[in-house]
């Protein structure tokens, strides 16, 4: 299948085949995609965490509205942003300069322009930013799904502090979106895709 | 290609070669892509501007730390989030209602869930909201360029305010994203992916 063939096949699922499980080698594959994303300065201020233990999918689904997408997936892949923007970028800095001190130093113009970038917004502001880079993430993870021909269901209808506290997330990472992935139940619903025409869409300049 | 390589192929172009340009056919197919892009109750709270004129393209430049990516480009796409969340309903559900009052009455309970959605959200939520389904947006148009093997840079640094008024656009139209696309120049130096270990990115439970 072409790309936008797989784009087209996809659609948000309701209802998974709870038998069928997206095999390890398959979820390693979408997780590859989500390691690839590009973000913003490449500090990939975001966590995935991927649940497939079914009682923790259950109670998970009593906090999203009881939405069936939850319990009946093969996996849920819960997309976090990070808040620890400071430390992600001495991380980083220690990650390009291979922990040398002297190659560190001859980038200590970019590095400060970076905490200089994060220390100029607020709490709110470094939330939305790197929640904005997780969703870069789960783009990925979707289009990677329906390249497989895995079933997914981005959600954002939970409730994320529950969300937070059942996964023993720390304080820097909070959840903001689901990706429930899986195999299309038979008595699920594949509806007609709905998209606003072109022409509202985008304009040429 | 599979996609995991194509995902790998492409990396944050700094200079476009600017005597190539993409096919009108390609960019269409990036922005099928954008249009495939599924978002929060399918309301799209996104427009793309294809920014093409070399005038325009230089100007915007100089509203963006003069990167070069921008002048150098093919064309730049700049991914707007709309603020008018409660016109965008009623336009979905004329949409989806194809104009019938009554077809539009029977789906009455969801459009006010929607709205009361709306509703509960400050401005600030909104905007924050918005932009992330334009980032979903730009993930498929960053994963079909690869597709394509068309280069690309995903950019935040320039001035908003600078771009919608260059733009034109309406007060409820702001530019959050810039992807510009084409083709590498020689001169343009390939570094190698940084990424964090899956350890840091991924947990499992």
């Amino acid at each position: 299948m072409s790309f936008i063939k797989n784009l087209s096949w996809r659609y948000a699922t309701k209802i998974f085949d709870s038998n069928k499980k997206v095999e390890s080698d398959h979820v390693e594959k979408i997780l590859e995609a989500v390691r690839l994303a590009p973000t913003s300065f490449g500090l990939q201020p975001f966590h995935v965490t991927v649940v497939e233990n079914q009682e923790l999918k259950d109670k998970l689904q009593g906090f999203s509205w009881n939405q069936p997408q939850i319990g009946t997936s093969s996996q849920v892949l819960v997309f976090s942003y990070r808040t620890d923007v400071l430390a992600r970028i001495n991380t980083y800095f220690e990650m390009i300069s291979g922990g040398n001190e002297e190659v560190r130093k001859g980038m200590e113009g970019y590095e400060t322009m970076m905490k200089n970038f994060a220390e100029s917004m607020s709490e709110e502001k470094i939330a939305s930013w790197a929640a904005r880079q997780a969703y870069i993430a789960l783009g990925f993870a979707l289009a990677s799904c329906a390249e497989l021909e895995i079933d997914s269901c981005p959600m954002e209808g939970f409730d994320a502090a529950a969300y937070k506290e059942a996964l023993a997330l720390p304080e820097n990472i909070t959840p903001v979106v689901l990706l429930p992935i899986g195999y299309r139940s038979e008595s699920d619903t594949v509806r007609a895709k709905v998209r606003f025409p072109e022409t509202d869409l985008f304009s040429n300049k």
